[in-house]
């Protein structure tokens, strides 16, 4: 018998940069009971993002950290600069990655591959806690 | 009981860039009936993407369609022409931002946070009228 | 009555770029019985990723993988070496696209735009095979 399950995960204020939150996403599938579907997540910013990646080096997140403040950096000739100069390229960051992702889940177990995880990207400097809808449908 | 509903949204013929589309996205949940599920938008084109970004300020709007602009420029090396001078960075925009976005869906409204709205981003000079596939489900 | 299915679609190694997996997802949701509903799709490894885009021009195909060949190259000055000089460009290139795609199903076909084809985005050099596991739920 389908059914649904949901929840919001809270996150606690964070330095910008890349939060693996993997643990969470599992207990809330864990909890719900429902073994096989497809989990959810569900990003409630415009300055912070998610993303799926490389959950053993944390070079490779100091990378990609990097990588994304080149890419959208702060000080570039941006119209939109009254809420601080950190807004702007956030908004851009969170752009070019994900707002949303969407897991199948198996056996009580989102379908991760052995070197993926699951990290809220922060792109601000100074924010209060964010916030992250999870659903689940499935049995 | 869970159930479903879908519809296209058909969207007339816009300029380049962002053009939100939230209003249309919360009628379609609300004339579905159903108050709690995951909610799904897929856009049916290669030269035009989905992006949830700020609903209120119009410069962080223009700062947007300046930097994808500047990020897939028109002008530079491309070997597909044929169709135009803005196929090729439309299609380059359309794969860095989203082709597809889920939400969840509490109490008949989309979990959107307070200043995210869900925008179709027209990356062609001159286009058709566009096609946003929603699917609904939930109970 | 609502009903989900589920697979693993496993893809031989493939030299880097864009590879259509579009026949083999339309196969699974035609063998799946369900006419109607939600197709997802999750890449489940950090070095390639998945992409919808033009499946009629291979100009088009070549010049997205020289883009992303561009934007996140080779040969910069990373950190995260010490797996080969490909690795963290195909972080970078992944972080930009796709891990995950959802599609509505209608009469049991995926509701893809006419020129709108699925691909496998191979970003490294030498892999073994990948996987990729479909999910749909519908009736």
């Amino acid at each position: 018998m389908l059914r649904q399950a949901s929840t919001t995960l809270s996150i606690r204020a964070k330095r910008r940069g890349l939060h693996e939150i993997t643990r969470d996403v599992r207990q809330f599938v864990n909890d719900s009971g429902i073994r096989d579907g497809l989990l959810s997540l569900f990003c409630r910013h415009t300055s912070a993002s998610l993303l799926i990646q490389e959950n053993a080096a944390p070079a490779a997140r100091r990378d990609l950290e990097a990588y994304f403040e080149g890419i959208a950096p702060e000080g570039a000739d941006y119209e939109h600069v009254d809420e601080g100069p950190d807004v702007m390229p956030a908004l851009l960051r969170a752009a070019l990655t994900a707002t949303q992702l969407s897991i199948p889940v198996k056996d009580a177990c989102p379908l991760l591959g052995t070197w993926q995880g699951v990290f809220l990207f922060e792109h601000r400097r100074n924010t209060p806690g964010r916030e992250v809808a999870l659903h689940l449908i499935g049995e």
